[in-house]
Protein backbone atom coordinates (compact mmCIF):
# COMPACT_ATOMS: atom_id res chain seq x y z
CA UNK A 1 0.00 0.00 0.00
CA UNK A 2 1.35 3.31 -1.19
CA UNK A 3 0.02 6.29 -0.21
CA UNK A 4 -0.27 9.17 -3.42
CA UNK A 5 1.62 12.83 -3.60
CA UNK A 6 -1.54 14.18 -2.47
CA UNK A 7 -2.13 12.15 0.56
CA UNK A 8 1.11 12.75 1.13
CA UNK A 9 0.64 16.55 1.02
CA UNK A 10 -2.38 16.33 3.78
CA UNK A 11 -0.87 13.96 5.91
CA UNK A 12 1.39 16.70 5.77
CA UNK A 13 -1.01 19.91 5.84
CA UNK A 14 -3.42 18.22 8.39
CA UNK A 15 -1.81 16.09 10.61
CA UNK A 16 -3.35 12.77 9.61
CA UNK A 17 -4.86 10.78 7.51
CA UNK A 18 -8.11 8.66 7.35
CA UNK A 19 -8.02 5.12 5.40
CA UNK A 20 -11.72 3.38 5.28
CA UNK A 21 -11.62 -0.29 4.64
CA UNK A 22 -7.99 -1.51 4.76
CA UNK A 23 -8.56 -4.54 6.60
CA UNK A 24 -11.85 -6.94 5.51
CA UNK A 25 -14.01 -8.10 7.75
CA UNK A 26 -12.97 -11.44 7.90
CA UNK A 27 -9.38 -9.83 8.88
CA UNK A 28 -11.01 -7.38 11.94
CA UNK A 29 -13.12 -10.21 13.15
CA UNK A 30 -10.38 -12.42 13.23
CA UNK A 31 -8.56 -9.52 15.37
CA UNK A 32 -11.69 -8.60 17.18
CA UNK A 33 -11.89 -12.09 18.87
CA UNK A 34 -8.22 -12.33 19.48
CA UNK A 35 -8.80 -9.00 21.60
CA UNK A 36 -11.49 -10.65 23.32
CA UNK A 37 -8.91 -13.86 24.39
CA UNK A 38 -6.07 -10.98 25.23
CA UNK A 39 -8.21 -8.97 27.74
CA UNK A 40 -9.14 -11.90 29.42
CA UNK A 41 -5.06 -12.51 30.15
CA UNK A 42 -3.73 -12.12 33.67
CA UNK A 43 -0.66 -10.36 32.48
CA UNK A 44 1.03 -7.30 33.37
CA UNK A 45 0.98 -5.75 29.77
CA UNK A 46 -2.95 -5.97 30.37
CA UNK A 47 -4.02 -2.77 31.78
CA UNK A 48 -7.75 -2.33 33.69
CA UNK A 49 -9.65 1.14 34.47
CA UNK A 50 -10.66 1.82 37.50
CA UNK A 51 -14.02 -0.30 37.36
CA UNK A 52 -11.75 -3.31 36.22
CA UNK A 53 -12.96 -2.98 32.50
CA UNK A 54 -10.00 -3.62 30.24
CA UNK A 55 -8.13 -0.34 29.31
CA UNK A 56 -5.05 -1.52 27.16
CA UNK A 57 -3.14 -3.95 26.59
CA UNK A 58 0.61 -3.44 25.76
CA UNK A 59 3.00 -5.34 23.69
CA UNK A 60 0.36 -7.60 22.72
CA UNK A 61 2.29 -8.51 19.57
CA UNK A 62 4.48 -10.18 21.58
CA UNK A 63 2.11 -12.79 22.98
CA UNK A 64 -0.17 -12.98 20.36
CA UNK A 65 -0.09 -14.15 16.57
CA UNK A 66 -2.53 -12.12 14.94
CA UNK A 67 -1.71 -8.99 16.82
CA UNK A 68 2.62 -10.35 15.43
CA UNK A 69 0.92 -10.31 12.28
CA UNK A 70 -0.80 -7.05 12.91
CA UNK A 71 2.49 -5.20 13.77
CA UNK A 72 4.10 -6.30 10.82
CA UNK A 73 1.51 -6.03 8.45
CA UNK A 74 2.69 -4.31 5.06
CA UNK A 75 -0.82 -2.13 4.93
CA UNK A 76 0.57 -0.45 8.07
CA UNK A 77 4.32 -0.58 7.98
CA UNK A 78 4.78 0.87 4.54
CA UNK A 79 3.11 4.24 4.71
CA UNK A 80 5.05 5.16 7.58
CA UNK A 81 7.96 4.13 6.22
CA UNK A 82 7.39 6.30 3.40
CA UNK A 83 6.15 9.06 5.83
CA UNK A 84 8.70 8.79 8.36
CA UNK A 85 11.39 8.20 5.22
CA UNK A 86 13.27 4.97 6.33
CA UNK A 87 13.03 2.19 7.91
CA UNK A 88 11.15 2.01 11.55
CA UNK A 89 11.18 0.01 14.33
CA UNK A 90 8.07 -0.08 17.09
CA UNK A 91 7.98 1.57 19.81
CA UNK A 92 4.73 1.30 21.55
CA UNK A 93 2.06 -1.20 20.56
CA UNK A 94 -1.38 -1.15 22.51
CA UNK A 95 -5.05 -2.39 21.73
CA UNK A 96 -7.32 0.06 23.14
CA UNK A 97 -10.45 -1.34 24.58
CA UNK A 98 -12.99 2.16 25.26
CA UNK A 99 -15.31 -0.33 27.24
CA UNK A 100 -19.05 -0.06 26.72
CA UNK A 101 -20.47 2.79 29.32
CA UNK A 102 -17.20 2.49 31.34
CA UNK A 103 -14.89 3.48 29.13
CA UNK A 104 -12.96 6.53 30.26
CA UNK A 105 -11.92 9.92 28.59
CA UNK A 106 -8.68 10.64 27.36
CA UNK A 107 -7.82 14.44 28.20
CA UNK A 108 -6.22 16.22 25.12
CA UNK A 109 -2.50 15.75 24.58
CA UNK A 110 0.17 14.62 22.31
CA UNK A 111 1.66 11.32 22.67
CA UNK A 112 5.09 12.78 21.25
CA UNK A 113 4.85 15.14 24.51
CA UNK A 114 5.04 11.61 26.74
CA UNK A 115 7.71 10.09 24.12
CA UNK A 116 10.28 13.02 24.28
CA UNK A 117 9.42 13.83 28.18
CA UNK A 118 9.46 9.87 29.46
CA UNK A 119 11.90 8.00 26.91
CA UNK A 120 13.98 10.66 25.17
CA UNK A 121 13.15 9.94 21.85
CA UNK A 122 15.48 12.93 20.14
CA UNK A 123 12.74 14.10 17.46
CA UNK A 124 9.05 13.75 16.67
CA UNK A 125 10.39 11.39 13.76
CA UNK A 126 7.72 8.79 15.08
CA UNK A 127 3.78 8.81 14.54
CA UNK A 128 0.70 6.26 15.26
CA UNK A 129 -1.46 4.26 13.03
CA UNK A 130 -4.10 3.17 14.20
CA UNK A 131 -6.64 -0.03 13.21
CA UNK A 132 -10.56 0.84 14.37
CA UNK A 133 -11.56 -2.92 15.58
CA UNK A 134 -15.15 -1.97 15.62
CA UNK A 135 -16.92 0.87 13.91
CA UNK A 136 -16.41 3.82 15.61
CA UNK A 137 -18.86 6.85 15.74
CA UNK A 138 -20.11 9.75 17.96
CA UNK A 139 -21.25 7.29 20.37
CA UNK A 140 -18.43 5.58 21.90
CA UNK A 141 -15.71 7.83 22.54
CA UNK A 142 -14.20 8.62 18.57
CA UNK A 143 -10.43 10.13 18.38
CA UNK A 144 -10.94 13.99 18.49
CA UNK A 145 -7.67 16.00 16.67
CA UNK A 146 -7.32 19.26 16.09
CA UNK A 147 -6.04 19.67 12.60
CA UNK A 148 -2.40 21.30 11.68
CA UNK A 149 -1.85 21.42 15.61
CA UNK A 150 1.02 19.31 14.91
CA UNK A 151 2.93 22.22 13.19
CA UNK A 152 3.44 23.98 16.42
CA UNK A 153 5.87 21.71 18.19
CA UNK A 154 5.79 20.24 21.35
CA UNK A 155 3.29 22.28 23.64
CA UNK A 156 3.54 22.54 27.30
CA UNK A 157 2.31 20.03 29.40
CA UNK A 158 1.15 18.99 33.01
CA UNK A 159 1.21 14.95 34.09
CA UNK A 160 -1.99 14.00 34.94
CA UNK A 161 -2.49 11.06 37.30
CA UNK A 162 -6.01 12.27 38.47
CA UNK A 163 -8.51 11.90 35.63
CA UNK A 164 -7.84 8.32 34.64
CA UNK A 165 -6.27 5.02 35.38
CA UNK A 166 -3.27 6.20 33.20
CA UNK A 167 -0.79 8.76 33.33
CA UNK A 168 -0.10 11.50 30.77
CA UNK A 169 0.97 14.88 29.67
CA UNK A 170 -1.99 16.80 29.24
CA UNK A 171 -2.25 19.99 27.73
CA UNK A 172 -4.14 23.07 29.36
CA UNK A 173 -7.36 24.52 28.27
CA UNK A 174 -6.06 27.77 27.12
CA UNK A 175 -3.46 26.17 24.65
CA UNK A 176 -6.51 23.41 23.34
CA UNK A 177 -8.51 26.72 22.63
CA UNK A 178 -5.69 28.37 20.76
CA UNK A 179 -5.18 25.70 18.80
CA UNK A 180 -8.44 24.70 18.00
CA UNK A 181 -9.19 28.06 17.00
CA UNK A 182 -6.85 28.06 14.52
CA UNK A 183 -7.49 24.83 13.05
CA UNK A 184 -10.58 23.61 14.34
CA UNK A 185 -11.49 20.09 15.34
CA UNK A 186 -12.03 17.03 13.80
CA UNK A 187 -13.71 13.14 14.70
CA UNK A 188 -12.68 11.08 12.08
CA UNK A 189 -15.21 7.80 12.87
CA UNK A 190 -16.31 5.06 10.63
CA UNK A 191 -16.43 1.15 9.98
CA UNK A 192 -14.05 -1.38 11.36
CA UNK A 193 -11.25 -2.15 9.46
CA UNK A 194 -10.89 1.11 9.01
CA UNK A 195 -6.98 2.36 9.34
CA UNK A 196 -6.37 6.29 10.97
CA UNK A 197 -2.57 7.61 10.76
CA UNK A 198 -1.68 10.25 12.61
CA UNK A 199 1.85 12.83 13.77
CA UNK A 200 2.89 12.14 17.28
CA UNK A 201 3.02 15.71 17.27
CA UNK A 202 -0.93 16.56 16.89
CA UNK A 203 -3.06 17.22 19.50
CA UNK A 204 -5.91 14.97 20.35
CA UNK A 205 -8.54 13.50 22.84
CA UNK A 206 -11.54 11.17 23.15
CA UNK A 207 -14.45 11.84 25.24
CA UNK A 208 -15.92 8.52 27.43
CA UNK A 209 -18.10 5.42 25.66
CA UNK A 210 -21.34 5.87 26.84
CA UNK A 211 -22.96 3.19 24.41
CA UNK A 212 -23.66 -0.07 25.40
CA UNK A 213 -20.88 -1.60 23.52
CA UNK A 214 -16.97 -1.75 23.70
CA UNK A 215 -15.22 0.11 21.44
CA UNK A 216 -11.48 -1.03 20.48
CA UNK A 217 -8.73 0.48 18.45
CA UNK A 218 -5.01 -1.11 17.78
CA UNK A 219 -2.25 1.63 18.16
CA UNK A 220 1.03 0.63 16.77
CA UNK A 221 3.60 3.57 17.24
CA UNK A 222 6.67 3.53 14.84
CA UNK A 223 9.66 5.23 14.94
CA UNK A 224 12.39 6.31 12.71
CA UNK A 225 15.17 3.78 13.65
CA UNK A 226 17.52 6.42 13.96
CA UNK A 227 15.57 7.83 16.24
CA UNK A 228 14.74 5.40 18.81
CA UNK A 229 14.48 6.30 22.52
CA UNK A 230 17.54 7.07 24.89
CA UNK A 231 16.03 6.54 28.12
CA UNK A 232 14.84 3.39 29.81
CA UNK A 233 12.80 4.54 32.13
CA UNK A 234 9.40 2.99 31.28
CA UNK A 235 8.62 -0.86 31.27
CA UNK A 236 10.02 -2.06 28.09
CA UNK A 237 6.49 -3.55 26.97
CA UNK A 238 5.80 0.13 27.34
CA UNK A 239 7.84 1.48 25.43
CA UNK A 240 10.50 -0.70 23.37
CA UNK A 241 13.76 -1.39 23.67
CA UNK A 242 14.27 -3.67 20.23
CA UNK A 243 15.10 -1.15 17.30
CA UNK A 244 15.99 -3.51 14.86
CA UNK A 245 14.40 -2.29 11.23
CA UNK A 246 10.50 -3.93 10.78
CA UNK A 247 10.70 -6.17 7.76
CA UNK A 248 6.83 -6.18 6.84
CA UNK A 249 5.19 -9.61 6.43
CA UNK A 250 3.11 -10.40 3.10
CA UNK A 251 -0.07 -8.94 2.49
CA UNK A 252 -2.03 -12.24 2.96
CA UNK A 253 -0.42 -12.82 6.42
CA UNK A 254 -3.91 -11.91 8.64
CA UNK A 255 -6.03 -13.31 5.97
CA UNK A 256 -4.24 -16.66 5.48
CA UNK A 257 -4.15 -16.85 9.41
CA UNK A 258 -7.95 -16.26 9.79
CA UNK A 259 -8.47 -19.09 7.20
CA UNK A 260 -6.27 -21.20 8.89
CA UNK A 261 -8.55 -20.93 12.05
CA UNK A 262 -11.29 -21.18 9.60
CA UNK A 263 -10.80 -25.01 8.80
CA UNK A 264 -9.06 -26.18 11.87
CA UNK A 265 -12.69 -24.46 13.21
CA UNK A 266 -14.04 -26.77 10.81
CA UNK A 267 -12.19 -30.20 11.81
CA UNK A 268 -13.03 -29.39 15.08
CA UNK A 269 -16.52 -29.71 14.61
CA UNK B 1 -43.37 23.99 7.65
CA UNK B 2 -45.47 20.94 7.37
CA UNK B 3 -43.75 17.38 7.26
CA UNK B 4 -44.38 15.17 4.40
CA UNK B 5 -46.04 11.73 4.81
CA UNK B 6 -42.56 9.77 4.18
CA UNK B 7 -41.01 11.98 7.08
CA UNK B 8 -44.54 11.24 9.51
CA UNK B 9 -44.11 7.61 8.78
CA UNK B 10 -40.00 7.86 9.17
CA UNK B 11 -41.06 10.04 12.52
CA UNK B 12 -43.20 7.49 13.70
CA UNK B 13 -40.84 3.99 12.42
CA UNK B 14 -37.71 5.67 14.54
CA UNK B 15 -38.91 7.73 16.81
CA UNK B 16 -37.04 11.19 15.43
CA UNK B 17 -36.53 13.52 12.52
CA UNK B 18 -33.43 15.68 12.22
CA UNK B 19 -34.33 18.83 9.64
CA UNK B 20 -30.80 20.54 8.96
CA UNK B 21 -31.18 24.07 8.24
CA UNK B 22 -34.62 25.27 9.17
CA UNK B 23 -33.19 28.63 10.66
CA UNK B 24 -31.29 30.57 9.10
CA UNK B 25 -27.53 31.79 9.96
CA UNK B 26 -29.10 35.56 11.01
CA UNK B 27 -31.60 33.70 12.97
CA UNK B 28 -29.40 31.22 14.96
CA UNK B 29 -27.00 34.23 15.26
CA UNK B 30 -29.44 35.71 17.28
CA UNK B 31 -30.25 33.05 19.16
CA UNK B 32 -26.64 32.35 20.60
CA UNK B 33 -26.15 35.89 21.48
CA UNK B 34 -29.68 36.24 23.33
CA UNK B 35 -28.37 32.72 25.31
CA UNK B 36 -25.15 34.26 26.13
CA UNK B 37 -26.64 37.26 27.75
CA UNK B 38 -29.53 34.86 29.24
CA UNK B 39 -26.73 32.41 31.41
CA UNK B 40 -25.41 35.73 32.58
CA UNK B 41 -28.41 36.32 34.46
CA UNK B 42 -28.89 35.87 38.18
CA UNK B 43 -31.95 34.13 37.82
CA UNK B 44 -33.32 30.68 39.63
CA UNK B 45 -34.13 29.43 36.85
CA UNK B 46 -30.53 29.43 35.47
CA UNK B 47 -28.92 26.11 36.52
CA UNK B 48 -25.41 25.80 36.35
CA UNK B 49 -23.37 22.65 36.76
CA UNK B 50 -21.11 21.70 39.45
CA UNK B 51 -18.20 23.18 38.09
CA UNK B 52 -19.91 26.88 38.04
CA UNK B 53 -20.82 27.22 33.68
CA UNK B 54 -24.32 27.33 32.78
CA UNK B 55 -26.39 24.29 32.21
CA UNK B 56 -29.91 25.38 31.63
CA UNK B 57 -32.28 28.34 31.35
CA UNK B 58 -35.27 26.55 32.25
CA UNK B 59 -38.76 28.40 30.75
CA UNK B 60 -36.49 31.31 28.73
CA UNK B 61 -39.58 31.95 26.44
CA UNK B 62 -40.68 33.96 29.66
CA UNK B 63 -37.99 36.85 30.32
CA UNK B 64 -36.33 37.13 26.73
CA UNK B 65 -38.42 38.76 23.62
CA UNK B 66 -36.29 36.17 21.51
CA UNK B 67 -36.71 32.92 23.10
CA UNK B 68 -40.24 33.86 23.95
CA UNK B 69 -40.88 34.35 19.63
CA UNK B 70 -38.91 30.91 18.85
CA UNK B 71 -41.17 28.92 21.71
CA UNK B 72 -44.31 30.09 19.31
CA UNK B 73 -42.54 29.56 16.11
CA UNK B 74 -44.31 28.18 12.94
CA UNK B 75 -41.64 25.99 11.89
CA UNK B 76 -41.12 24.38 15.20
CA UNK B 77 -44.68 24.52 16.70
CA UNK B 78 -46.83 23.36 13.62
CA UNK B 79 -44.97 19.91 12.72
CA UNK B 80 -45.69 18.94 16.75
CA UNK B 81 -49.19 20.21 16.41
CA UNK B 82 -49.38 17.85 13.01
CA UNK B 83 -47.79 14.35 14.87
CA UNK B 84 -49.62 15.09 18.17
CA UNK B 85 -52.48 15.51 15.90
CA UNK B 86 -53.94 18.70 17.60
CA UNK B 87 -53.44 21.30 19.76
CA UNK B 88 -50.46 21.80 21.79
CA UNK B 89 -49.11 23.80 25.27
CA UNK B 90 -45.88 24.35 26.10
CA UNK B 91 -45.23 22.08 29.08
CA UNK B 92 -41.01 22.51 29.52
CA UNK B 93 -38.27 25.16 27.73
CA UNK B 94 -35.05 24.43 28.08
CA UNK B 95 -31.86 26.89 27.10
CA UNK B 96 -29.29 23.10 27.27
CA UNK B 97 -25.70 24.90 27.47
CA UNK B 98 -22.82 21.76 26.99
CA UNK B 99 -20.39 24.26 28.40
CA UNK B 100 -16.59 23.71 26.26
CA UNK B 101 -14.44 20.86 28.45
CA UNK B 102 -16.54 21.17 31.52
CA UNK B 103 -20.32 20.22 29.51
CA UNK B 104 -21.21 17.18 31.72
CA UNK B 105 -22.82 13.61 30.20
CA UNK B 106 -26.73 13.14 30.30
CA UNK B 107 -27.28 9.63 31.06
CA UNK B 108 -29.63 7.15 29.55
CA UNK B 109 -33.37 8.01 29.86
CA UNK B 110 -36.56 8.86 28.58
CA UNK B 111 -38.35 12.36 28.92
CA UNK B 112 -41.73 10.85 29.59
CA UNK B 113 -40.39 9.10 32.46
CA UNK B 114 -40.04 12.03 33.97
CA UNK B 115 -42.96 13.64 33.01
CA UNK B 116 -44.70 10.81 34.15
CA UNK B 117 -43.64 10.33 37.19
CA UNK B 118 -42.82 13.87 38.40
CA UNK B 119 -45.85 15.19 36.41
CA UNK B 120 -48.15 12.54 36.14
CA UNK B 121 -48.40 13.55 32.14
CA UNK B 122 -51.01 10.70 31.73
CA UNK B 123 -49.64 9.62 28.12
CA UNK B 124 -46.89 9.97 25.87
CA UNK B 125 -48.85 12.40 23.70
CA UNK B 126 -46.03 14.80 24.28
CA UNK B 127 -42.54 15.31 22.60
CA UNK B 128 -39.61 17.35 22.36
CA UNK B 129 -38.65 20.04 19.12
CA UNK B 130 -34.64 21.37 19.61
CA UNK B 131 -32.60 23.48 17.70
CA UNK B 132 -29.30 23.80 17.46
CA UNK B 133 -27.38 27.27 18.11
CA UNK B 134 -24.21 25.67 17.31
CA UNK B 135 -22.93 23.35 14.99
CA UNK B 136 -22.87 19.92 16.67
CA UNK B 137 -20.20 17.21 16.52
CA UNK B 138 -18.84 14.19 18.25
CA UNK B 139 -16.64 16.39 19.97
CA UNK B 140 -19.17 18.30 22.06
CA UNK B 141 -21.81 15.73 23.14
CA UNK B 142 -24.24 15.45 20.37
CA UNK B 143 -27.68 13.78 21.68
CA UNK B 144 -26.99 10.13 21.26
CA UNK B 145 -30.34 8.09 20.28
CA UNK B 146 -31.48 4.32 19.98
CA UNK B 147 -33.76 4.16 16.97
CA UNK B 148 -37.53 2.34 18.20
CA UNK B 149 -36.92 2.48 21.18
CA UNK B 150 -39.99 4.71 22.15
CA UNK B 151 -42.38 1.50 20.99
CA UNK B 152 -41.49 -0.11 23.99
CA UNK B 153 -43.05 2.23 26.52
CA UNK B 154 -41.85 3.66 29.43
CA UNK B 155 -38.75 1.30 31.22
CA UNK B 156 -38.19 0.83 34.72
CA UNK B 157 -35.78 3.82 36.22
CA UNK B 158 -34.23 5.06 38.73
CA UNK B 159 -33.54 8.06 40.43
CA UNK B 160 -30.19 9.74 39.42
CA UNK B 161 -29.26 12.33 41.80
CA UNK B 162 -25.37 11.64 41.65
CA UNK B 163 -23.84 11.80 38.43
CA UNK B 164 -24.58 15.19 37.32
CA UNK B 165 -26.25 18.22 38.99
CA UNK B 166 -29.44 17.70 37.44
CA UNK B 167 -31.70 14.69 38.87
CA UNK B 168 -32.70 12.54 36.15
CA UNK B 169 -34.90 8.92 35.97
CA UNK B 170 -32.32 6.87 34.73
CA UNK B 171 -32.54 3.23 32.71
CA UNK B 172 -30.08 0.65 33.93
CA UNK B 173 -27.40 -0.90 31.47
CA UNK B 174 -29.19 -4.04 30.89
CA UNK B 175 -32.36 -2.07 29.13
CA UNK B 176 -30.03 -0.27 27.70
CA UNK B 177 -27.90 -2.64 26.03
CA UNK B 178 -31.34 -5.13 24.93
CA UNK B 179 -32.71 -1.97 23.43
CA UNK B 180 -29.48 -1.18 21.63
CA UNK B 181 -29.49 -4.60 20.48
CA UNK B 182 -32.57 -3.66 18.54
CA UNK B 183 -32.10 -0.61 17.12
CA UNK B 184 -28.79 0.67 17.00
CA UNK B 185 -27.30 3.95 18.12
CA UNK B 186 -27.55 7.29 16.24
CA UNK B 187 -26.27 10.68 16.67
CA UNK B 188 -27.69 13.08 14.64
CA UNK B 189 -25.04 15.85 14.27
CA UNK B 190 -25.50 18.75 11.51
CA UNK B 191 -25.13 22.42 11.42
CA UNK B 192 -26.26 25.46 13.87
CA UNK B 193 -30.04 26.04 12.66
CA UNK B 194 -30.88 22.46 12.25
CA UNK B 195 -34.19 20.79 14.07
CA UNK B 196 -34.49 17.66 15.72
CA UNK B 197 -37.56 16.16 17.01
CA UNK B 198 -37.99 12.97 18.89
CA UNK B 199 -40.53 10.91 20.63
CA UNK B 200 -40.91 11.61 24.36
CA UNK B 201 -40.25 8.62 24.77
CA UNK B 202 -37.34 8.05 22.40
CA UNK B 203 -34.14 6.35 24.92
CA UNK B 204 -31.55 8.80 24.33
CA UNK B 205 -28.51 10.11 26.22
CA UNK B 206 -25.54 12.56 25.62
CA UNK B 207 -21.69 12.41 26.26
CA UNK B 208 -19.51 15.22 27.92
CA UNK B 209 -18.56 18.23 25.76
CA UNK B 210 -14.67 17.74 25.65
CA UNK B 211 -14.41 20.24 22.97
CA UNK B 212 -12.67 24.13 23.64
CA UNK B 213 -16.67 25.54 22.66
CA UNK B 214 -20.20 25.66 24.27
CA UNK B 215 -22.77 24.22 22.27
CA UNK B 216 -26.25 25.14 23.38
CA UNK B 217 -29.52 23.38 22.08
CA UNK B 218 -32.65 24.77 22.64
CA UNK B 219 -35.33 22.37 23.69
CA UNK B 220 -39.34 22.52 23.54
CA UNK B 221 -41.43 20.14 25.29
CA UNK B 222 -44.84 20.18 23.52
CA UNK B 223 -47.93 18.54 24.87
CA UNK B 224 -50.84 17.90 23.91
CA UNK B 225 -53.55 20.26 25.30
CA UNK B 226 -55.96 17.29 26.77
CA UNK B 227 -52.64 15.56 27.90
CA UNK B 228 -51.54 17.97 30.79
CA UNK B 229 -49.69 17.11 34.06
CA UNK B 230 -51.96 16.66 36.51
CA UNK B 231 -49.48 17.10 39.43
CA UNK B 232 -47.87 20.40 40.35
CA UNK B 233 -44.64 19.03 42.09
CA UNK B 234 -42.22 20.91 40.25
CA UNK B 235 -41.39 24.50 40.22
CA UNK B 236 -43.95 25.73 37.62
CA UNK B 237 -40.78 27.63 35.44
CA UNK B 238 -39.59 23.62 35.54
CA UNK B 239 -43.20 22.08 34.17
CA UNK B 240 -45.76 24.61 33.23
CA UNK B 241 -49.05 25.10 34.29
CA UNK B 242 -50.45 27.60 31.28
CA UNK B 243 -51.69 24.72 29.02
CA UNK B 244 -53.92 27.55 26.67
CA UNK B 245 -52.95 26.24 23.06
CA UNK B 246 -49.95 27.84 21.34
CA UNK B 247 -50.99 30.19 18.77
CA UNK B 248 -47.99 30.03 16.41
CA UNK B 249 -46.49 33.20 15.05
CA UNK B 250 -45.90 34.54 11.79
CA UNK B 251 -42.52 32.50 9.97
CA UNK B 252 -40.38 36.13 9.90
CA UNK B 253 -40.79 36.75 13.90
CA UNK B 254 -37.72 36.08 14.69
CA UNK B 255 -35.86 37.25 11.52
CA UNK B 256 -37.91 40.68 11.87
CA UNK B 257 -36.26 40.66 15.43
CA UNK B 258 -32.74 40.54 14.17
CA UNK B 259 -33.36 42.87 11.44
CA UNK B 260 -34.51 45.23 14.45
CA UNK B 261 -31.56 44.64 16.42
CA UNK B 262 -29.35 45.19 13.10
CA UNK B 263 -30.88 48.92 12.71
CA UNK B 264 -30.91 49.64 16.46
CA UNK B 265 -27.15 48.62 16.23
CA UNK B 266 -26.94 50.91 13.40
CA UNK B 267 -28.97 53.52 15.16
CA UNK B 268 -26.51 53.67 18.05
CA UNK B 269 -22.98 53.19 16.17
Amino acid sequence: MKLSPAQLEEFDREGYLFLPGVFSEEETALLRREAARVYGLDREEVWRESSGVPRTAFAAQSYSEPFRCLGLHPRLVEPVMQILDGPVYLHQYKVNAKAAFDGEVWQWHQDYGTWARDDEMPEPRAMNISVFLDEVTAANGPLIFIPRSHKQGVQAAGHDLETTSYPLWTLDRETVTRLAEAGGVVAPTGPAGSVLMFHCNLVHASPPNISPWGRTIVYLSLCHVDNHIRRFQRPEWVAHRDFTPIEPLADDCLSALAAAQESRGKEAS
